[in-house]
């Protein structure tokens, strides 16, 4: 076969900042915190990494968390793009943690053992315990997810679950929008980060679940023309 | 004709506030000037009004200048409404001010006269002085105007051309989804929403070139299910 190795296509991956509940050291997944000053700091620093890049996204992806969407849009002011167009999309949102949304990491550790705790965090399949649709924290009752059907709203979440649906996310919004301009800008979470390096680099699951992206560092992925990575790196 | 005058529809207008050449009193159009600290605290009181109005729109939209943009960021962050769908668009910039962008208003009256520069600040058909493609200031330099066919690009806009681009952005974009959703705001300029408000109230040429829209108070407007206005007032 004969391959193109000339670059053409470029991705940037850019994990949100440190938000409210980091601090507070919580399971945060759908919960809809906002960044805490360190985090909306670490936005602008990276807009500012990417405009020294040269870096000109033509679209910009996001979830539908403000503590990513906060995050584009201070890194964008920085790069002096606030009229690109965005996508803001559900299916780019953490990882639904179920059950453990809102609980302290270290409590519940104490409650079900560190081991159980580093199962849930850390494995590509495990479910962590699930919420019920008559739990406050079910994402049917917020406007936002009003328009899903109830059986595509999550209880939680495995790895493999948030990657499945990032993936869907990639081929039906994101590379059609790329082919198009050429450079796009994906602000999103830890998890649904490592779906789409996952995708990008064609990791293994056990990679994957290994994967630590740092957060607001940008990480820029050149492609040839068919969308195959020729070279990755951080700003 | 039977007629039904149940409210069904609300569309919010909201012109951004102070930006810094406000404050240096020089003709703005489509330059890219940021909003200044006075502007931005106006913002996030408008999305704060919204708020305890009730108001959830379903659609946002905005022109690509970055003091409307960043107001409505801010209001939608008050909201707690960040994840809405915003189109940003250039037809709902305000209107290109040609050779004067740039100039101080004092500076301009005193070369060319009060009373010209009353006419082309203040009536519906004059154009202010054109720039040239070869002007930095022409849009046709500036990437988020780059798809535009070059005789689409203004070198200077009366009222009126301002206008009959802002009506059809309401046409092809903005009313189709007010249709979908039930509630729309417009976060835009003054010359832009006065040609969203002269449609909406039928207006005449006379009665809009007087019409003064104040920065940062929403304007809502209350429509029956053929989207004619029944009420409208400022929060």
């Amino acid at each position: 076969m004969v391959t193109d190795s000339t670059p053409k296509y470029t991705i940037i991956l850019l994990r949100h900042g440190e938000s409210e509940w980091n601090l507070e050291n919580r399971f945060t997944g759908w919960t809809d915190v906002d960044l805490s000053p360190k985090g909306r700091d670490e936005a602008r620093e990276a807009g500012a990494a990417m405009k020294r890049a040269g870096l000109h996204p033509g679209y910009f992806f996001t979830s539908v968390l403000r503590r990513a969407i906060h995050t584009l849009q201070l890194a964008a002011a920085e790069m002096e793009l606030d009229y690109i167009p965005v996508v803001k999309d559900w299916h780019l949102n953490e990882r639904h943690y179920g059950a453990l949304q809102g609980l302290n990491k270290a409590d519940t550790a104490a409650k079900y053992g560190a081991e159980q705790v580093r199962l849930w965090r850390r494995s590509f399949d495990v479910l962590p315990p699930l919420i019920t649709p008559d739990d406050p924290r079910w994402p049917g009752n917020d406007p936002r997810y009003a328009h899903l059907p109830a059986d595509r709203i999550p209880l939680a979440e495995s790895l493999r679950d948030t990657i499945a649906r990032v993936d869907a996310c990639w081929s039906e919004l994101i590379a059609p929008r790329l082919a198009e301009c050429g450079c796009v800008l994906i602000a999103a979470h830890g998890n649904s980060l490592r779906g789409l390096a996952m995708r990008l680099l064609n990791m293994t699951a056990t990679e994957v679940v290994d994967l630590e992206i740092p957060t607001g560092k940008p990480w820029v992925f050149t492609t040839d023309d068919r969308m195959r990575v020729l070279e990755n790196h951080y700003l």
